[in-house]
């Protein structure tokens, strides 16, 4: 296997706070000799536990990138026993441009795990923290929200994993971040995932969907900073217990949880987010956008639960998923 | 002053509903002998009041769109005395696009009005309500929400006239809207506008923001549809009184209300819409998304009041307008 | 008014055959201190009308460059009376980026006239042949086909004028040029056309559609070619009686020769260009192209007539026209 | 090898008529979890062969979708002895945007067979074909047209195959076809074709070129139409024999076949499609288009024959196949 | 005349050094309620004139920005007598681009003058220069190099004036500028010019070319600081004398000094800036980049002089001023 | 491994001078059988050695293809003892467009070799030099300049080889070629180079940076044509003796002659291309370019040398290298 061409500008390795650099040299029309410049936190006081925090995955979810870089600015190592990693905008040039892929070479980050040290820039970073990042840690967060086309209730999930022991020890680790919600997630297509490189390490992951649409707002951001601290608590890196509140606890049975347009045009809500729908309720109308006095067409949940996701934009497109329907555990 | 090229496909004079097009003759690259065809709808039961309802005059905002979709799919003559025309999508080529303006010539419908007939695509719709539907109207609704990049407490808005009669019938109509909230809005630029235009001929215009972030939600939708049902009840056109809730009344003595960038980032909301802050209450922080490890910076209420309108992306420009603050009545 | 800032690098009162261009300064990101370079023949001998032909109104039709790029490279002062000024891409940057709008403002060159000494590219361009190109001729010729997105029977036009002694040496020039099909052309919009800066100057105008689709073919540039011969020897330019063959004469006699579609989709013609259609023969279905099992929308011919012009691209929108029914005389 | 992350809303298996999508998950900016629903319809009356029906191969060729989409929306069950697939618009992507290759990722579907299942999205629809639908078959019909850039005589094609009985059933298949021009058909690459990827199972494959420019013509839509009906007969999927007419046969014995540019330019075209063609005779002319007075370049008939195909826009570049000529057998 | 939109955050009468922004309201798709911040200085102390400097009225030329941020930088308020208003990026998103003209509407700031307070956004920066910040100057200083396509021997420039008065001290100050050359500029059109907007209210104006390429070097932006503060000394702004050395002056008696091109290609120069150059004398080359074995086009000085700019990138379009020949004086 | 697509209209084993092109069949919505035209010349005079040039490697360094495509108009194969091979623009689609990569998929063709070809058309150009050209010859030279983005001190340069042998080799053929400078050179990021490819091959490898800027300078064009004569002489290919002037020898002993930014901005250079640096000198400052009054960052030189290389553009980004300082031998 080749040697990724990203160079940190920090040493893992180092006691104290550093913030830095992971360099990828990237050769491109506006700078023949560039590179990316991620911005990456170590902090480290002594041996103990590693929790590597992740934000922008996606370029267009902010619950992360806000957490991480007010965390990274205010940690101490005075306070840790063991290792923080911090990467607020692991796909930097899609959190630069606002977008979920990236405008260098379109990768989806989260589609093109174990990475390539030779592929795409996306590639490259997927291999450096494939190979990298991802062996230096124990605990592994990633804070996702829906960015500019989805909207979630809040949550912090877990996957169903072979591994029944790793399982629960990610079970706690979600109810320890605690979110509003709690979700054992189904995923549409797990390939790909940084979420099953991590799980097929090991490693104790969890992630997030904090809200969504391409923003954030003050009650999402302060989930996030204390799901953080939370886990950093759990992890035993910080000092203290979690501070717990209440959770709903979700569960995904099955593919019925999601229900896909099959119509475009303009999307009619019906129903918002964590509202309890039955089987039949009606939960949107997609409107002919092209001329009045049309009927719209009619979507209901195909089964009893909460409405965890939706379609974010005003207008959606043939095959896009409208909504999300979980079931209270 | 030159013809305009809009021709209806509805007689606006005729009894009973129709569904049409404003027809516009576009000549272009993927269409030498093409119109973009603005969808309306007319319902006129005998003589009577004329209401005039606008949704999409941004292509990014959604309540409006839908409740008038709805209403055009579903308004019955019987039920009516006088007339009501309905457009869902005034800047066609902006809402069939999801942007604020028209990718066809970069129009901002709401700052070229009167139009020109002779002028951009933009300019000859604004022409055509200058001169052929605002002329035919008693009572004028530009439901407007906050689009892709801004987000507001769903309120219904007046504007202070020089002519007190006339606004006074204006905060009329926006009490028989009854938006949540209702407020005296000061416009950051008033050239060009609709609102300018529908007032200067003296017309009872009220218009909305309900939401935004480019999306609706089941409940502004709920909004939408009541105000429109509740104004053609207090202007007479449907049988029946309006349906009157609480709402909350705000005013914008001044430039203060307005918070706006110097600087460009990740922008960290620390309070939601609708909160109270007092004068000096933290609204948000701008963090430097190039590098860990730096503190953000603060942006400070300058009055008291109710947060209500934000910047809506995760990122932030130099120059923008990060946050509304206006004050209760 | 302000001078134009195109400067011709022929002289139009020189006798012989002269190759050059007509030079218009453009400062723009590619090239501060560049022009544009449009080619431009000038061939006389001693007076005599003068006649003027044009091609590459718009950029995407090709007879019309074919034909006149040959008669530049061919013409002999010798055999000439008069002056023939040719300009074979008259909307040069439209036709090198072979569109039918200039890549450079947008603009269609035939909806700018009379043009404007200090506007856009495209304006400047209609401002010399408004003030400096049409007043030199007698004869005016502009050579058009359907672009991309046209295709029309090969026709020589002529429109309906006030004045009918300029109308009937329109028509007698149309009926030289000889094309197979000789029409009195009704304009869905005449505003800002150079047909009618022509003729509001007095001048002898005649214009083509030659065939279409963004391509030229044998024998329509053969059509061409004799055309613009058969019209120098009508003016008395060349020496020699035109060559004439068999013509069909065509009228428009209103608005619904032009069918306009209402629905957007896969098109599917059901005549071809020249058949005999009557009074509600199928012209076209428009199917769904977003799923199967449904039945198409189908549009007749609401006159009988000859099929004179279709849309060309396999892909059709809202508000193109169909199909056009011209009446034979 | 990994699964296709394709699934089909019908049941391929199951009798009578069904209407439905080949869904392809597809993560992008505009739709976190959006979907590629490629239109099918499968018929089915008991056992019998099933032909597989494809157009749409490229975006911009028009003649199979229009025939494959009236097929699907007029086939009848009880009609049948077998099956048939329909997929009218097989790269989607491309067919909706009008252009040969998908806009999603630039893929050319006809080079990239056998696909790959974790590719890009046109190779995993190639995929899909590969493993799931071409063992399907025993039928394959591919139609296509000459797309924007190209244009032909209407033909249906066999190619020379290693296993002459297989060749023999294709020519067969071709045959009943029964397009206006039958031609053994030379690839200028037949690396990645959809035609390889089928013959090399030995399936009985056809494929056509039925006209171009990006359009289709009433006279073109009636061969497809026909075409498909005479292939099922053929196949004993439909009762009766093929409407069999007459047909020109042609061969392409060597790459001197292909006129080849090595100039840009504007094209003159001097012979039209289907005209008998001698060595040495002209074929087009070349102008520069940058300035006039300048002599063309000549291109000749490097052998005698039809002439069969050729580059359809009116500019040319270098290294464009000007026409191909075919003999006739 | 209406008012201009733009309001400036520093107070241009108090005395001190103040920075801040001229503030553009600006209304797009990525900020609804957006705004434009111009960068801009004023510093003063007591009565005496001003001197008004920009950089960046093109956005690809860099010694300007460079000499007027560090004069921003490092001015001293206690070190004047008088005012100094800087303002080092006129055209900001040009600026901003690295663009000659702006992003945002194409708009050519030294084109557009005397501007529209309710044009475009480049004509309401031209007209707040033109009605705000011109009548409040003595001086004008207007910091130009060649940007990405040309490039200069480093000059300042005074213009041949109607007023002789006027036009002498303009020459006086550009004699105080001291760059390497001083020149006597002719324009290629001074229709829209700032330089002409300030000439013609009576100011003392000076421009230079101090290079170009769209880059600065530490030579050339040591002649813009030099010069800046020479003008300032020349004023009585700052104390003391100019420090002055060798110049070499310059002439362009007229038109023939522009070489311009007639073919576009690979760009083969002949001699560099600088060179003394006989009529006759080889200036450049111009290679076919489509085939090679082809002889290049030659292109000759038509008079004896310096070469003064040239053409930068090294491929060349038809009509482009391959390079400037001036005259010494 | 499969064929190269690639065909070259000349044959490179015939005596006397052929000038054609490699010609790669490309498949695109522009054109569905179209091809690249890459112009080539090969001139032979019976048995000797090979030398093979290129230039256009990326496609904004000029100097190469300015030597070339006159080297290919003038050689003259009675002046020769072996054979010349070139090839001027090798990534011809780059050159075209005047960027560092190809337009048509992204690619920098110094990074994907040793190509693919059934890869992207810049991989198949590679593999056609890997397995069909480099094999061809004994020298290959490949004539670089900085690109739009860096600028260089005129130098020819080899690399450090493990073959002890191969590098003196290369040693002398710089020496003959006799640039300005002379310099081994240490790559940033040696993967996917041509440069590898050829020396892994065995081959006398040089190349050169010879300025930069994206353009070409009469005397580094002057260094490019002399080198090529000299390198010629130097194998033997041409008689007589390379025409030697002074050198300066230069080293790059380790990563620390580069210096990188990790600040964006606006960049002042300190010191210019050749000037000869000490270890703590000012090197360049970065200013802010969104606000006034604001120190700029400041960078400095890590050792002494000479200042060999240079960010070209006004802007710098974060990331870039700033310059390079290399080490007097």
């Amino acid at each position: 296997m080749q040697r990724n061409p990203i160079s940190a500008t920090v040493d893992f390795d180092a006691d104290g706070v550093q913030h830095g650099f992971l360099k990828l040299p990237h050769s491109h029309d506006a700078s023949a000799w560039g590179s990316l410049m991620i911005p990456v936190t170590v902090a480290r006081n002594g041996d103990g536990p590693t929790a590597l925090f992740t934000g922008g995955n996606h370029g267009d979810e902010y619950e992360g990138p806000v957490a991480l870089f007010d965390l990274a600015a205010t940690v101490r190592a005075e306070d840790l026993s063991g290792r923080v990693i911090i990467v607020p905008a692991m796909n930097l040039p899609a959190f630069q441009a606002g977008k979920r892929t990236s405008p260098v070479d379109g990768g989806n980050m989260n589609r093109v795990f174990p990475g390539n040290p030779v592929g795409t820039v996306t590639e490259k970073i997927a291999d450096y923290f494939q190979r990298t990042l991802l062996p230096l840690a124990d605990y592994v967060v990633d804070i996702h929200s829906g960015g500019k086309t989805l909207d979630f209730v809040p949550f912090c999930a877990a996957h169903v994993l072979a591994d029944k022991a790793q399982q629960q020890r990610c079970v706690e680790a979600m109810a320890a971040f605690n979110a509003p919600y709690s979700i054992m997630l189904l995923e549409v297509d797990a390939t790909g995932m940084y979420d099953t490189a991590a799980e097929e390490m090991g490693k104790v992951f969890i992630s997030t969907e904090l809200g969504g649409g391409g923003t954030a707002r003050a009650s999402t951001v302060a989930i996030a900073k204390r799901g953080v601290r939370n886990l950093l608590r759990h992890a035993g890196i910080l000092e203290g217990a979690p501070e717990i509140g209440e959770t709903v606890n979700l569960d995904m049975p099955d593919g019925r949880c999601f229900i896909s347009s099959e119509h475009a045009g303009l999307l009619e809500p019906c129903v918002d987010l964590g509202a309890e729908v039955s089987e039949g309720d009606l939960v949107c109308k997609i409107h002919d956008p092209a001329r009045t006095g049309v009927a719209p067409v009619i979507y209901k949940s195909p089964i009893d639960g909460v409405l965890t996701a939706r379609h974010f934009p005003g207008l959606i497109g043939m095959g896009d998923i409208v909504a999300v329907v979980a079931v209270r555990v």
